[in-house]
């Protein structure tokens, strides 16, 4: 008796749907060859690989829904992908999967002043949603720092935030509606125009999702008037410990600063020896900025500068110029780039409670000591959104795994503290096994019941976010 | 062969109820006498009126729990009420539900200044949060007319919000995180003290699902510093279209004040004729208020003014005093008792895009002149959040009637220009038959599939918020 060819069985599988997909698009949308998928093998968290099925590159809402309803009729999961930039492995294929990228759904539909919105389908860039209205003087809010290419998809699917998010909030707070593909093929329209919208929050819930509730094509956009003017205070400290109580006092003041950023000593050195910014020599320091008129600015300025004198300073420097504040925000922006020059690195992406810091940056250096390893701090203090980076030789055998080690712990003290797991990466792939961490057993449930509502057969984007052993029966049903 | 008497059936299911909550509840906290529970049988929207089994008022989230796991196990309905305030119905009882009411859970279990947050047990009432910490400096931002009274709990279930919520946001917008009980009794933590938590935003799904999730026992809000001072400006205007377009123009111009307040002739006269503020005699009237320090104050106030001066106001009065911004405030604040004085009137709550305000407020207009009714104006312009008040006499027969036929279209009117049927005071009992106007059948379906994730039974608050015919089938399982 003959057996059947498992192989077989596969490529011919593939082949049925990549010629069923290539009915329903343009020739050049569908990307089938072995060569060609490579390019979606990834995202920006390189270290996980693996090509998938198919990608597709539709131009519509009518063209996701026509490869969503396919995929759903023949079993075949699928992992949306905004522009790749995920830190977390959130557009990560399995082999099994047909990548559907938003790279060509990047119109503006409509601008409304008068609303104060913005509509735009869900591939356009961050940074290019803001172009499409500054010459009229406004601007949308939430910055990641890869919002040159980064996707208001992935913006979304991750709750995406920015150094502008303590003032302005995060994606959620920023997301008025939007249009989206079930993964049956069905359209449905999930908020609007307003803050508010009748109904259960299904916004809220779409947002920060990781693309496992439904494929989010269009998206209306909460647009803010630019402020007159926004001016950077450098100040310095001999201690994380004092630079944190900085950070607690100000917010405590009532002050609302755009930006909080803090950074230690070994990124602090980095970024001089790269940038050259003019930093000053010590333990930690802070970029603190505000925005308004010159009569608000000065007189935020004014408390800020009050509590920052009161704790011993290194250094102050105001900004007097548009030069000034961008030397000041130089050595900032340059952060990463300049420990990518010196060493390997991890990005962690944990929050925590912003009265912690002192405690968390002073564990944080012990449990790296413990592991033999360093550790630099940069990020979003303000708002406790912490960006530590695990230094490492990956070259040398096991520090990889040293390091994942510590990152994981790292994380897990976030949640011990009340924080939370990830403030603006997702968890994705990398940090899926961590989630029983912050989550008990019930919690997880309810998540995946909601996801059950949304994809009963769980196709979308499946094997992200939770433990794999966790999900294992719906994603097997 | 006897007859089983149905009526002695249901008397000795209450009765055996009664005994159970009289087990794990304090005596004075089962209510079940006829006269007594004669207390709850309606809420501010007195038109429906049935008195429920039973109310019971825990004092603590264990109680809740006890109390949800009889209820859970004798299938029971379970109607959570706050301070029955709702004008929507949402604290309506059913004839075979016991009313869960959170009156004893008054207590500020934490505040935290340095992280910006306070826990209260959820029954406190709205203002009283901001009395725990205006000593210090801070306030809750919503601010529902009613917050004398309301409690924090329903102030979550319908999301409310209030004059300040153009500034400020809405309570889902100030809502960190919940301790809740669901129906089978387990007892749950949602969100945390951060405004972004882990996880699928649950949190969202809570705020604005009126009770039928969930039932909020304590809630982490997020304060704010108050504003140094804050001074109204009043302006007149002799068309509603112009002064639409002046709010328009303000929004557009990116000034963001903390209220734009809108009355029509109507309202502006009874309002005089009761408090006397000395109003202008015009068609429209706004009251814009703008906060900060002084100089931001002026800074704001020259924009708004060089504004409203273009449209040829009838009068502009800016506050020079402490007393005259009260007495600015006076005329708004009185607005609905001076209606209430000289006619019987329905209070309606629809949202509309900021720039449709004239064209609905002319087609209101038009539509109440069909029905010989008349419609007084009294609103928060700046989010769009429309409060008509249709005015009619109770005594009179049909009357009634014919007002529900206008507001239903009023509402229909705010839906078909982008709007929705609820800005703050939910859908209760009063609207859901309305809800078919807004929601296709599949978006309640995915509401109320969410609605079994949680409650499958449909046990908490089930004859609310969706058309009664379309629940059916869930509420008889």
């Amino acid at each position: 008796m003959d057996m059947p060819d498992p192989r077989a069985a596969v490529l011919s599988k593939k082949a049925n749907l990549v010629e069923r997909l290539q009915a329903v698009l343009p020739a050049d949308a569908v990307i089938h060859e072995a060569q060609e998928v490579l390019a979606y093998e990834c995202d920006a968290l390189t270290a996980y690989r693996c090509p998938p099925l198919a990608a597709v590159l539709p131009s519509s809402t009518e063209e996701v829904a026509a490869v969503l309803r396919i995929c759903h009729e023949e079993g075949v999961p699928v992992v949306p992908r905004g522009s790749g930039t995920s830190l977390a492995g959130g557009a990560l294929p399995t082999a099994d999967s047909v990548i559907l990228g938003v790279a060509r759904l990047t119109e503006v539909l409509e601008t409304d002043y008068d609303n104060r919105f913005i509509r735009v389908q869900a591939g356009r860039t961050n940074l290019s949603v803001t172009g499409a209205v500054e010459a009229d003087d406004f601007f949308y809010a939430p910055d990641p720092s890869s919002q040159l290419a980064c996707a208001i998809a992935g913006n979304i699917g991750m709750n995406s935030g920015g150094a502008h998010c303590l003032k302005y909030g995060v994606t959620t707070n920023n997301l008025l509606g939007v249009t989206a593909v079930m993964m049956d093929g069905t359209v449905v329209e999930i908020g609007g125009a307003h803050l508010d919208a009748g109904g259960l929050d299904l916004l809220g819930l779409i947002c920060g999702s990781e693309g496992q509730l439904a494929l989010v094509t269009e998206a209306t956009l909460r647009i803010l008037r630019k402020p007159e003017g926004a001016r950077p205070v450098l100040m310095g400290y001999n201690s994380s410990e004092v630079a944190g109580r900085v950070v607690s006092e100000i917010i405590k003041a009532g002050i609302l600063p755009v930006a909080i950023e803090f950074m230690d000593r070994p990124c602090i050195r980095a970024t001089e020896d790269f940038a050259g910014a003019g930093y000053p020599d010590c333990e930690a320091l802070l970029i603190v900025e505000v925005e308004g008129s010159d009569a608000e600015i000065d007189a935020q300025l004014g408390v800020i500068l009050q509590i920052a004198r009161k704790h011993d300073p290194v250094a102050i420097r105001e900004s007097e110029s548009a030069e000034e504040s961008a030397r000041i925000w130089l050595g900032r922006k340059s952060a990463f780039g300049a420990m990518g020059q010196i060493n390997d690195y991890m990005c962690l992406d944990g929050t925590i409670p912003v009265d912690k810091l002192p405690e968390v940056l002073r564990r944080t250096a012990e449990m790296a000591a413990g592991y033999g390893l360093e550790v630099a701090n940069v990020f979003h203090a303000g708002d406790g959104n912490m960006h530590p980076l695990i230094l490492f030789d990956a070259n040398a055998p096991g520090e990889l795994e040293k390091c994942e080690a510590l990152g994981a712990d790292i994380l897990r003290l976030c949640v011990e503290v009340g924080g939370c797991l990830t403030g603006e990466h997702g968890v994705g792939v990398e940090k899926r096994d961590l989630m029983s961490d912050q989550f008990a057993p019930e919690d997880m449930e309810a998540q995946m019941r909601v996801k059950d509502v949304f994809d009963s057969a769980w196709l979308l984007n499946p094997a992200k976010v939770f433990p794999l052993a966790v999900s294992a029966a719906r994603r097997a049903a």
